[in-house]
C-alpha cells in the first residue's frame, strides 16, 4: 500500500481564508446591491509596467520564429536577467554578488517552501509573529514545524513576538535556533528594520551558526534611503543568509510569476558528521534535478523593469499604492485608530478598538462600512487585536473606505 | 547549526550531461569549422503555434489595462484551461473527469518531483529501465530512492527491464511495490503500450494497492487510434493512478512552461493507521499552502492549442518531427542498425554495433559523422548497448545525419 506523508495532514485546511470568504459571501447574498471595497487582499491591481508589456510582446514574437525560438531556459535563469539584478538591485547599493549566486524562480511563496528541501527535518525554526503563514507551512511538509497546538502555534517553532513595545522588531532570542525567518518590510505589520537592528541579527546568526531566511519581497516600498533593502548590506550576512526577492509587488507580477533567490557561495550548513556543505552548490544540484527553468517570456518581462522606462513605471505604481497608504493612515488615525506600518510597506496594521475581537471588527467593517479587511488572526494568535489593511485598491476606493469607516466607528 | 538534508548529497551531480558536454566541447575546439548536427537534445526547435502566439499577445494586452488585469491565478488553474482539457483530452476519448481533478502546473519535471511530497519517505519505488532520470531523482530528495549503488542503481528502487524481448513493455512484477512509474510513449525507447497491456498494470495496481505515476507527456505523438493516450481509458485506473501531461512536446512549450496533473477524486493512499486519504484533497491542500498558480499569459497560450487553428498547428509540428523520425529510422535501418521506437514517439532507441560501448559509439558518431546523439547509459545501466536519437532537429539536418552516419558505419 502506498502510504501518505502524514505531515501534510497537519497542514491548515485554509480555514482562515475559507471562513473569511464565507462571511463575505453571506454579506453579498443578503446585500446584493452593496458596493464592497476590498482592502483585504494582498494582491495588486495596477496594470503591468508598459516596459514589461513591450518586452513580452517582443519575446513572444521571437518564440514564433524558428531562428529566435527559445526552448528550455537555463535552470538558474537567463544571464540577461541575472546581470540586470546584480547591477540594479545589488551593485547600486554597494553589494557585490556573482551571477552564480542568483537563482531566478517563479515566485517567492513556492521558493520559500522548496528551499526547505535543502535542510534536515529536525532543524529548529524561529519566526516573527504575527507572520504571513507561508513561512510556517513551508516547514510543515517536512515535519520540521512539529505538530499544531490548540492555541494555533506549532510545537517545533520558536515565536519571536513583534509588538508596538519593540517597534515590531523582535528581540534577539536567548536560545540557539537553527533557522530563522525574517521579512522586512513586513507583511502584515508594515514594519521596517534599520541597518543597526539587522546587524544584531547577522551577528546572532554568525555566533550561533544560524541560517537566516530573509524575505525582502517588499523592499521596493522602502522610502527612507538609509534603510537596508538587502540583508547583504550588512557585513558578514553572506555567510549566514539566503535572501528572497519578488517581482510580484515590485512590478505587479502576481499573475506573471517571477522572483529570485540569492544563495551566496560563502553560505554553508552542516552534515551530522560536521562537514560544511555549500548551500549554493546543493541548490544548484537540486534545481538541475527537479526544475526546468522559468518562462523566457516572463524573464524578459522582469528584465524590462530595470530599463529606465521600466524603473520609472514601477516607481509610479509604488507611489500610487503608497499614496493610498497615506490616505488610509491619515484618515483612519483621525478616527482614533492606532495605526502601524504604511510608511515603507503597502500594509497598515491597525489596533482594533477595545472590547472587540479581530473577527468581530472584521464583521462590523463588512456590514457597517461595506469594507473588507483581514482579521489579524490570519497571521497567528499575536494578531488577535489587529486587522490588516492593504493599500492595493483604487485611490478613490481608499478615500471612500476612509469615509465609511470613520462613519461607523 | 543548521543541518542539511543529506539525501540531497546523493543526487547525481549531472555527471552524465557534463561528460557529454565536455566531449562535445573538446570536439568543437579541435574542429572549429565542423557543422555539428544535434540529435541528442530532448528539447524542441519548431516555433510555438501561431494560435498560442496570438493568445499570448491578447493576454499581455489585458495585463496592461486596469480593467482586464489578472493578479494571482487560481492555484489549481483557470477554468477556461481546465474545461478545454476535460473536453478535448478526455471527453473526446471517452474519459469523464471533473474540473477539480485537473491541476495546471508549470511543467512535468517539477511536478513529478513535487508530487512526491504526498508520500511517505519509505514507500518502495518501481521504475522501468532504461529510464529518463527525473523519476528517480524526484525520489532522492526524500530519501525514498535509498542509496546509490556502485552499478548506478538505487538501493530502494525495483527496476523493471524493458528489452527487445518484451517489446520494451516491462513484465508485471512478482512482488508488491508501493509506487510504480510508467511512461508511454516512452523516453528513451519510444515504446508504446496497448490497452490490453496497460490493463494488466491497472489490475496489478488494484490487487496490490499500488500507486501508478503515469507520465503521458508524449501522447500527442501516438499515430495509432487504438493505442491509449490516457491511463484512464482503462477501467479502474482512477482508483490507482496519477497522470502527468505536458504541453512541452505537444506544443513546443519547453520554454513557456505549462502542463497538468490529473488526480482523480477516487484515488487514495493510506496512513500507517490504515486510514484512506484522498490524494486529490491532500494535493489541493499542499498547493494552496505552497503554490501561487501558473502565469495567466501561459494558461491562455495553452488554452489556444485546443482551438481549431491551434489543433491544426500542433498536428503539423508533430507531423514534422514524426517525418524526421521516419527519415532517420528508414535511413539508418538501411545502414544495418537495429532501431526501435520512432513510430509513436520523437525518439529512436538504437542498438549499437557489437564490440563497442555507448560512449565509444557516441564518440565515433561525433568525430566521424559530426552528429551528436545521447549514449544510452544516460538512462541507466540498461542503456549500455544503446544510443538515443531525438527527432527534434531540422528536416534537412536529419537527412544529412543519415548520410553521414551511413558513411561512417
Amino acid at each position: 500500500m502506498a502510504l501518505v506523508n502524514e505531515h501534510l495532514l497537519k497542514l491548515p485546511n485554509n480555514h482562515f481564508l475559507l471562513n473569511m470568504e464565507k462571511k463575505i459571501n453571506t454579506f453579498k447574498v443578503t446585500h446584493p446591491k452593496a458596493h464592497l471595497i476590498s482592502l483585504g487582499t494582498g494582491d495588486v491591481t495596477r496594470p503591468l509596467p508598459q516596459a514589461s508589456i513591450d518586452a513580452m510582446h517582443k519575446a513572444i514574437d521571437e518564440m514564433g520564429c524558428i531562428d529566435s525560438f527559445h526552448g528550455y531556459a537555463p535552470e538558474q535563469g537567463y544571464s540577461f536577467l541575472t546581470e540586470a539584478i546584480l547591477k540594479h538591485d545589488y551593485a547600486a547599493r554597494g553589494v557585490s554578488l556573482e551571477p552564480g549566486e542568483i537563482f531566478i524562480n517563479d515566485g517567492t511563496k513556492r521558493e520559500v517552501g522548496d528551499i526547505g528541501d535543502l535542510l534536515r527535518h529536525d532543524n529548529s525554526i524561529g519566526v516573527t509573529t504575527p507572520i504571513c503563514p507561508i513561512y510556517i507551512v513551508a516547514n510543515v511538509t517536512y515535519g520540521r514545524a512539529g505538530t499544531p497546538q490548540p492555541d494555533g502555534t506549532w510545537s517545533n517553532v520558536v515565536y519571536l513576538p513583534c509588538l508596538p513595545e519593540n517597534n515590531f522588531i523582535p528581540q534577539i532570542p536567548s536560545q540557539r535556533i537553527d533557522i530563522i525567518y525574517l521579512s522586512f518590510p513586513n507583511n502584515p505589520t508594515g514594519a521596517v528594520i534599520t541597518k543597526n537592528e539587522l546587524k544584531k541579527w547577522v551577528n546572532y546568526a554568525i555566533a550561533n551558526d544560524t541560517l537566516i531566511m530573509y524575505d525582502a519581497a517588499y523592499e521596493a516600498y522602502i522610502q527612507d534611503p538609509d534603510l537596508p533593502h538587502s540583508i547583504y548590506e550588512i557585513k558578514g550576512a553572506k555567510k549566514v543568509a539566503i535572501e528572497f526577492r519578488s517581482f510580484s509587488k515590485t512590478a505587479g507580477f502576481t499573475g506573471v510569476r517571477c522572483g529570485y533567490t540569492v544563495i551566496p557561495k560563502e553560505l554553508t550548513a552542516g552534515t551530522l558528521a560536521g562537514q560544511r556543505i555549500s548551500l549554493n552548490e546543493l541548490w544548484k544540484r537540486r534545481i538541475a534535478a527537479r526544475n526546468n527553468g522559468v518562462s523566457y517570456i516572463t524573464q524578459r518581462a522582469a528584465e524590462a523593469i530595470y530599463s529606465p522606462e521600466g524603473k520609472k513605471q514601477i516607481k509610479e505604481t509604488i507611489a500610487y499604492y503608497m499614496h493610498n497608504a497615506q490616505i488610509l493612515k491619515e484618515g483612519l488615525s483621525h478616527a482614533g485608530l492606532q495605526i502601524y506600518g504604511g510608511e515603507h510597506a503597502p500594509y497598515l496594521w491597525i489596533r482594533i478598538p477595545e472590547r472587540t475581537t479581530a473577527w468581530k471588527f472584521f464583521e462590523q467593517l463588512l456590514y457597517e462600512a461595506q469594507t473588507i479587511v483581514t482579521p489579524g488572526t490570519g497571521f497567528g494568535p499575536e494578531g488577535e487585536n489587529y486587522i490588516r489593511l492593504s493599500t492595493f485598491a483604487k485611490y478613490e476606493e481608499c478615500q471612500e473606505a476612509v469615509r465609511r469607516i470613520r462613519k461607523c466607528i
